[in-house]
């Protein structure tokens, strides 16, 4: 049945409209259902078809394909032939066929034949048995005929709707993603944790990164926050009397969005009662293997690999070494250059050697002007960069600050740094205070020497997973002055003030709270930090002396602890857990550097979901409602 | 080991207080895995122990569980007795346990018995085989010497965890509602759906009930909105050729909260391309069939029941009919009233005649009177009501407003209702417009009657289920004062402007809209609405004469809808999706009211966590960060 309308109006200027309806047959088969067993059957399939070749008014081929998952069959060739005595709607079909805008979604009622045998070589290798030809075609929606695209087409994210239809890989990472998620909830719930959906509208806290608000219409400035985390939920639940809980949590963070970051995100979230750091990471390691088997078909393990923070920031200096690409190793020069550590000084280096046959003198400088280019030395922030041999060394040391040289140091540097051959690429550097952060200047340097010498062939790209636990990682660090910062001493709490330190630091607490260890593991994946947890403080009287004793919260921000205090007070059993960011993971598995493309609707950098035009002014009516205006 | 502290401070006023630590044996058991096979082995459990029986200074009786998921085990029998050769860390726990608060986390070293026989014959039925003797105690945590409570204990929600770990539905009703979602994920994941997340930063729309803000940092009143449903986006997936999409998503209304509503709640979000009504509801019928058979153990179906939203509301007043009281109809008086019907008054009523053994003319009055003072009658909404045969009709008939009473009506009046044997409550009122929204007035005073009357036992309650489906509602209601309809014309759609009008309607959508019937369906057990779908409109031109034409919306919002239109217009194909509330689902099963009893941590009523204390109030410093302040 066509409605045909007075057509008053129209789409984009046109205005030749008629509604079709939805009465259609219904689909007896899939595309990946079509083989050999339907041979002199009819079907009736729903899809699309491919570009229409027309070899002469009276024969048609093309193709026909679904979207249907988890597997989307290869394209069913299609044939359209009419001759006098073929029925009218045949013809019609014909008809409609040679006239279809190519990306029409309609119900195709076909026969299903043997292919004729090719007469070219070449194509009668390929391995389609049967084909369908064309009885009845009802479309079903107009297209534009605007829209027109070839698989070369590239789409903006304005357009993700055509993205998504065309891009293999983007419906393929979410694919992976649903069957991820299913894998992780299989073994959770295997392993007996129970599922909590936790609040969104939740509370403002002085606990990390900035929140979203969302004002309520009580007005007063009254707003929920929503969530960084779970993490007070979930150490509720597990004073609650609940042993094991996860979630797929949904997670916002309000903060300038680097390339790997989103407002929103979701996390794989975990709690254990009576656990130990060991008994999470243990879990953590099952899961990982399991995935990567079971999905990826990759074995890996049977255990991964630890290491302690101040191992990491010395040896590679960064808390997420790629452990892929774990020697050229940073090395101290306090013994080669024992003038400078007498004066208190930290001087740190490493050396590059490329080891792919391109690498040589020629090619070694021009990796190091460029990496100088990118890496511009600044006031304070310079550095040492040279080839060893090049001649260029007392240059370079100039140049970068070091004016202390003579002969016996660039022995004594070379010989620390196991220069053995010229040609290779020498970065030094000072380093100033105690590691603290995720990096030093000097790990950021060789990280992106490393990347550029991968680019540029000179250092082989390793397709493998490193998986490494970084632990004992600093409790406190010095605070910057991100404005959440929760208390008025000169560190703050380096994940959240939840975080146990280790047992034997306690009594360090309050005399050199720098220096307490935390009982707190990062998973890192590949040189990417994956998620990270800890046990937790599960003393009322413990995390009290935090807060107000070391931490030296104020008290009207202590007061907004006071609910978690009093539930640690009613019997809270030791807890410990972890977070996954469940958006890495998925990019790590595609082997992606963004997780944009693992989201089915990502913000764009500036936080705008360009496809629906999010975020957007509201009226100053709408605000009023909450008890807002604009300042 | 033991941290002493210099107590400097405390809890709630307390000093005396150690920092315990977390060096703990691990378990090598739980409570449930405890059984014969276990006898004369040592075992380690973690978990609580119940009250301590002192039968002498040197044998104590108690209990011991834990609360492991998702069968928690009985708790197990615990012994503690010590003589002189006993070694010293038992004579140490034994002393502990004598002076443990009760509810404080423990790891115990026992060793399994075989329990000795019991004296009183009544125990010895007891079927517990074993028992534990108490050999070393770790207690894992200090608890206030406040928290006594007993079985009968009710805490307030502030007090979330005590009700988590002291209500046993509560428990069940999370486990229930994990096993559940876990079941519909299998069940959906096995129909090849794909489980995609969908922002929950999203836009400010039209689209029906008020929506949360969540302002930016880019000021200017820009702002994300949360989501009332991901309908939008699982659209646009439908023509981003994704064929079958589900998630449980996070939803979220800005409104008065009633008894059944939360501002935030979950939702099982389905779509399907290529798919009409009945493919939908065959669908939903299949897994609710499932969850019941494999979760309740109650086998229901093969079929639902379906039924015209004109029909609900004549029989029963209501677009949701608990179908177990389906009798008790609401009947037409025009037949018994010609007068009035030639005036065009529409009277309708109905009758209730108990059916337990207490229903008699005394029950019945005693029922009526109480009815009548929790629904008095007041200006236009006066009703009709008394007990047939009481003599006191005709006083009825005057104070509910209708003085039109004479003989030959009431014996009418009767008739059409099948008023056969006196002391039946009849009920009768008259009806104004068309139908339109969920309840007409006499439906909600039948509703109101019948509940009132299994309450006082004169209605015999059932627990059995009875499922129905209402179709063919209308797909424009008169408009209400609600700020967020969308156009300019009397009528607003009845549930979405994306809803698809019934096909043989469309040529009537201009002359006479409201009398379009839309193809919406809602699943209703047992008189609660769990959820509603429709098919959507798919075409873009019919979606843009509707928000254009029919809703006469204006041109900026309008606007809001362009991205839409042009998702409809590249090739998208015919769908149709439902929306399952998933908290009514989990109350539905638990046979709860409230679906506060089925949420974790719920809000009160005035969108409290009362527990965490949000929604607070919010810095003036901190709005500013968002270009905002107070109004």
């Amino acid at each position: 049945m066509k409605c045909d309308f007075p057509p008053p109006f129209g789409i984009k200027g046109t205005y030749n409209l008629q509604f079709t309806t939805v009465e259609f047959p219904a689909a007896t088969h899939r595309v990946a259902d079509i083989g050999k067993e339907l041979i002199d059957k009819q079907v009736v399939l729903h899809g699309y078809f491919g570009t229409v070749r027309k070899a002469g008014k009276f024969l048609y081929f093309s193709s026909f394909h679904d979207y249907y998952y988890p597997n989307p069959a290869r394209p069913l060739k299609v044939v359209s032939y009419i001759d006098t005595p073929s029925p009218q709607t045949t013809k019609t079909a014909h008809q409609t066929l040679g006239s279809l805008h190519q990306f029409t979604p309609v119900a195709l009622r076909a026969s299903v034949y043997k292919c004729a045998p090719s007469k070219s070589p070449e194509k009668r290798k390929s391995d389609d048995e049967v084909e369908l030809r064309v009885k009845e075609i009802f479309p079903l929606n107009s297209v534009s005929e605007n829209l027109i695209y070839t698989p070369k087409t590239v789409f903006p994210l304005e357009k993700r709707h055509l993205q998504l239809r065309t891009t293999k890989a983007l419906c393929e990472a979410l694919r992976l993603r649903s069957r991820t998620a299913s894998e992780c909830r299989k073994f959770l719930e295997g392993n007996d944790f129970l599922e909590v959906e936790t609040p969104l509208l939740f509370k403002s806290t002085p606990e990390g990164a900035r929140e979203f608000l969302v004002p309520t219409r009580k007005g007063n400035g009254t707003c929920y926050a929503l969530p960084q985390s779970p993490q007070q939920y979930k150490q509720i639940l597990m004073a609650s009397g609940i042993p094991r809980y996860y979630q797929l949590a949904k997670c916002f963070r309000d903060e300038d969005l680097r390339a790997d970051r989103q407002p929103e995100f979701t996390q794989l979230d975990i709690e254990m009662s009576f656990a130990t750091s060991n008994d999470v990471m243990d879990l953590v390691e099952q899961l990982i293997i399991r995935i990567w088997d079971n999905i990826l078909g990759v074995r890996i393990g049977p255990r991964f690999q630890r290491a302690p923070y101040w191992w990491t920031m010395k040896n590679y200096g960064t808390d997420k070494p790629d452990m892929r690409y774990s020697n050229h190793r940073i090395k101290s020069l306090h013994e080669a250059l024992p003038h400078l550590a007498k004066a208190g000084r930290s001087i740190e280096g490493f050396i590059f050697y490329g080891n792919t046959p391109n690498y040589n003198t020629d090619q070694a400088t021009e990796l190091l002007e460029e990496f100088k280019r990118e890496n511009p030395s600044a006031g304070g922030d310079n550095y040492v960069a040279y080839i060893a041999g090049s001649g260029k060394e007392t240059q370079a040391y100039i140049e970068g600050g070091m004016e202390l040289w003579h002969e016996v140091d660039l022995a004594n540097i070379h010989g620390a740094l196991w220069v053995h051959r010229p040609g290779a690429i020498v970065v030094i550097k000072e380093r100033h205070g105690y590691y603290s952060g995720g990096n030093t200047k000097l790990g950021l340097l060789r990280t992106a020497l490393l990347n550029k010498a991968v680019e540029k062939r000179l250092l082989r790209g390793r397709s493998d997973y490193a998986f490494l636990w970084v632990v004992d990682f600093p409790l406190f660090s010095p605070t910057t002055d991100d404005p959440s910062q929760p208390g008025r001493a000169p560190f703050s709490p380096t994940h959240h003030p939840f975080t146990a330190p280790i047992a034997e630091d306690i009594h360090i607490l309050r005399s050199t709270p720098h220096r307490v260890r935390a009982e707190h593991y990062d998973l890192v994946i590949n040189g990417i930090e994956l998620g990270g947890g800890s046990r937790r403080i599960h003393e009322a009287a413990l995390q009290k002396y935090i807060l107000e004793k070391v931490l030296k919260m104020p008290q009207e921000k202590l007061q907004q602890f006071d609910h978690l205090l009093e539930v640690l007070d009613s019997g809270c059993p030791p807890h410990a857990g972890i977070a996954l960011g469940f958006d890495r993971l998925i990019a790590v598995m595609m082997g992606r550097d963004s997780i944009r493309d693992v989201i089915a609707f990502p913000k764009n950098t500036k936080g705008a979901d360009v496809m629906v035009g999010s975020p957007s002014v509201v009226l100053d009516k709408e605000l009023q409602t909450y008890g807002l205006r604009r300042s």
